[in-house]
């Protein structure tokens, strides 16, 4: 395993439990620790399972965003959807772990230019050998999960981040381009600043804590869904010539209430898998409470949104709604483990009012955000990442530090990125594409061409 | 822990088993039972996963239903759906867990009035403890499984309960007093009729049996939507001036049809988890009989609905069968233990049966259930609890009891509830809203704004 | 147990494996093995909870081929999709099961004929005892796994095979011969060749090595599809008079990329829970890396498959890019136990060349694939036994003699059923209900009665 460590601000921490009670128990076998390798086999299906959740976020995204924009982007949105997922997974194979969380340094940014990640040695002795010696075992079980169970999990995360940033700029940015930024948001972007604190680098040893990624997946994705959307520009036709807002409807929202679904049924997996471990008492119960303020900051996300467009509107806005629980989960995202569940319906809330406060702000500001992203990931990922110094155990001035140190990084990082494609291959799909529509332009065909009015309309 | 039991009439026998083991094999290392940690472990696991997938079982409601009404009134089911889940969660946690499930005696029938259900002490004193001592252990392995995680799994239960509902009343019903008739079901009806079964309350001692719930469930709910609609009364249009029964088609099949295959695949944690405990091989097996049983139910359902309505009516009929299969899972979910795997075919078949042959016969009493819950939750419910006295292990007698029992009681405080939102906020949108649809009145969107004839639509 | 084998050429393997480890490991206690009892709850809610995930992939196929016909057959797409589902799971518990896995002798190539596949008799006496003996929890654990888990397992990867099947003959078969077809393939045909591998026969016994099922699911659902695709002939208006292959695109994108989006969700229960095992270090390391392979691969598959259409068509194709991640997970299903990652990236990448490669080819030979399941079954199915040979440790010949066998006994199989049902109950819808579309004729209803031109269109 060396020194791959693994979010090991928080595992360093299991394991000195874990170590505590051994030594402790050792005189008691009624209650002696568990065995290392069953240790093993929970941590690393833990891993695994939440994982696939997490993975299955993706057909989230992908669903949410193909209802929230128009018939004539929506096949494109679909296939950047499945395509980011796909070059994430691979970018962070081929260079994105290893520069994440090999040789970080405790006051380190990066951690090491290597190539592909393969399994580890003392596996593949394992799982090769005809006849298996205790210390083959040992050296597995050591590591306390398989090694590409953690990648697995790590690499779901990277997707996710991914994911953000496809729907604010959805309906007018080309596809190439926008598949170059994914390869260097998953290969360079994401793992330099996640070394910092699951690599356990500088801002992991300052005290910076975010347990599940509230600013290291969202926000981040946030941040280059904001510089994108700025040097993007609006959609044509969504400002009018005397700063009127267009409102452009999206086309099918049962689909987006799917897609809404599907984020908050993946999140167990995001959060819950987050705690790194299974093979305890103490890590079985404490993911359980993460599923419960999981799921609790989403229902208060839903219910504040709710509440919030009825008084203001009159009227229940659903695509806000969708947005609150989406607000409400990544709010809770970097504090999930908090003891006291009420609080976490209050995080969530207050999530669910900052998406439908801020929604019509970025509008003011003529920042088009297609399907509410930068609400929901970005400002809501940095108010969950401050909760925790409010509500939880962290420090708000070093939470604060985080945010602002990986926001500057993410941000001059992704606008160069974005400037420098602007500038070679164009970011931009043409007036007239536009118009017609992406799927017709980009793809040569239509996403649902049998209904009706479909790709004629705005 | 407490006095917490959770489904305790069943935990009760497991625990004994488990015990006996214990007590067996203390002289045969080699088939020691299995480490109080790791069962923990297991237990606490299987609540969470099997938990999540009933968590996404809301979706396949919300799809189901989102897929079985007009255009014009599907943004608002959406919405309905996922505020719905949230209230639930919400609620449970307020004040509906207690009161299932704290301090019910054994002739008791209903539980604590106490607010807020939070982690467990040992549990709290074990997670935060600098150095855990073996006691601290013992203390959160002798509950069995983690607290939370058995407060999960049991929410999504009353979220499922909740979800029967919003379908039958579709189309007509105005969202705020359906929130608050939620509200009071997930807080106050669904947790006391709860005690008395898995509460351990005193039908419970009785001896009545419902595996998972078909009648703590799914007929609730389907006796809140049954008082419901004769309440609200039928939408307009609907039944003819003479009588006549006016079809009105769902709006997207495909989409109904993800819905059907989301409750099946939820389902299995339905039945699957309430086993509740996987922490012994006979735990893991008979959990294994569990989800074959509920699979051949539900096949059984299928082929049973659409054989029938191919000899009824010259047709295949595809929202009959998708009931179908709904029918055959609800009613081998009060026992899907059988050990005879061709009977739950049978029961399943059985229920596919009464859902097409209830379908017409609601609609002649101008009972207007928009997606079909009534046949699949309502009767398929009781027929299944009967079924436990017919093939498996319960008393008939008994089994008539509970389900009488618990339909009275449901029935008269769903209707005390109904009756008072209807004549103080009033229930039912007005004839106009009606005829625009709900999308438009309630949400101020549309759907599906660019699909055609939409919302121009009867 | 008794001969109940499950996979077995593996599974032996793996026994052997923990056999030694026992061995070797008596006298060091710490890292003894895994308790038995621990053993068989982890391999048992291994097969349940990565079964449960491939019974989702049910969902995936049936949203994919809806998303792909058009909106006058979508209805009875669905049907079909949750019928035969339904189907598999029964045929496969009346007689399938033991026809594939019960007594097949080392040379055999046909399991047991009998009816009713039930728990294994040790594990009921167990579930049932009153007191349990330490040599009752000895008969199950000797197991290895719940017998009903293993069943459920293998019953879901029929249901895939036969799902295969109804995309390629959509919008023209009828549905009640097609049934007909998956009760004798379900039943019969899937079980006979099964048991030539996974049941122990002949084949595991030369050495052939296909570790999920690129041959034994996939290419069979292939097969099926082909020999049905000539025997049914070609959707009116597909192939114009002077051979021009007219396009007929799919009404609902984003649903089918839903599907594909479930697809490879599901496949990481597909082939992680094809290792058979989780009670050890090794296994539990083993899925990990199953899990990277699928998941590079069905990556690799959307980017050549993306890649290629943009030189190739100067579009990206949304439609042949799903098909290339099914067709890379397909590819990597045979061997996704690589240990080195890369590989599976290009195992995959050359899946979804050989898609988009394949598509075209077809449509010349005017074989009418609707959803294009022949290239992404078949052909990747094939293309991925090989890479066996060549990229893992299969023999080449052992390969190559598998697939023709299987092929050969499959094409034969299928084609005498489905010439056996064209001339006595007949398999084609008539030229009018055709033109009308399957819904009206076969089902009375429309797919999505309220959106624009749908049913009036070609």
């Amino acid at each position: 395993m060396f020194s791959k460590t693994g979010k090991s601000g928080r595992i360093g921490l299991l394991t000195l439990a874990v170590g505590a009670l051994m030594t402790l128990t050792t005189a008691t076998p009624a209650t002696a620790a568990v065995d290392p390798e069953v240790v093993f086999i929970f941590n690393t299906f833990s891993f695994l399972i939440h994982g696939v959740l997490v993975m299955w976020m993706a057909a989230g995204f992908a669903m949410l965003e193909s209802g929230l924009v128009r018939t004539k982007n929506t096949a494109a949105i679909c296939l950047k959807n499945i395509a980011l997922y796909s070059v994430a997974g691979i970018m962070y194979y081929l260079i994105g772990y290893a520069l994440m969380y090999t040789n970080v340094s405790a006051d380190g940014w990066i951690g090491t230019f290597s190539f592909l990640y393969n399994p580890g040695n003392a596996e593949l002795i394992l799982i090769n050998a005809e006849n298996a010696t205790p210390e083959m075992l040992k050296a597995v079980t050591d590591g306390g999960y398989s090694s590409m169970s953690d990648w697995f999990f790590q690499m779901v995360f990277v997707a996710t981040a991914s994911s953000v940033v496809s729907g604010t700029l959805a309906e007018r940015i080309k596809i190439w381009p926008f598949m170059l930024f994914v390869v260097v948001l998953s290969g360079v972007i994401y793992p330099i600043q996640g070394s910092w604190v699951w690599g356990a680098g500088w801002l992991a040893t300052m005290g910076f804590s975010d347990f599940a990624g509230s600013t290291l997946v969202h926000s981040v994705g946030g941040w280059c869904a904001l510089t994108g959307a700025i040097i993007l520009g609006a959609r044509k036709g969504k400002y009018g010539p005397n700063g009127q807002i267009i409102p452009i409807p999206g086309s099918n929202l049962p689909l987006a209430t799917l897609g809404a679904f599907i984020l908050w049924f993946g999140w167990f997996g995001f959060n819950g898998g987050s705690q790194l471990a299974l093979g305890s008492a103490m890590d079985a119960a404490a993911i359980a409470i993460v599923y419960v303020n999981t799921n609790l900051a989403a229902a208060g996300g839903v219910l504040a949104a709710m509440t919030l467009t009825q008084l203001l509107y009159k009227k229940i806005d659903l695509s806000l709604t969708l947005n609150g629980a989406i607000g409400g989960l990544v709010a809770i995202t970097a504090g999930p483990d908090l003891q006291n569940h009420l609080m976490s319906i209050i995080i969530g809330g207050i999530g669910g009012v900052l998406v439908v406060v801020t929604v019509p702000l970025l509008d003011k500001l003529k920042i088009d955000d297609v399907v509410g992203a930068i609400p929901a990931h970005l400002i809501c990922g940095i108010w969950g990442t401050l909760a925790v110094g409010i509500f939880g155990s962290g420090d708000i001035l070093t939470q604060l530090t985080g945010i602002v140190a990986i926001g500057a990084f993410v941000v001059v990082a992704s606008s160069v990125l974005w400037l420098a494609l602007k500038y070679t291959v164009g970011i931009r799909i043409s007036e007239e594409d536009e118009f017609v529509g992406m799927d017709k332009s980009e793809l040569g065909m239509e996403a649902y061409p049998e209904f009706g009015r479909g790709s004629q309309t705005l």
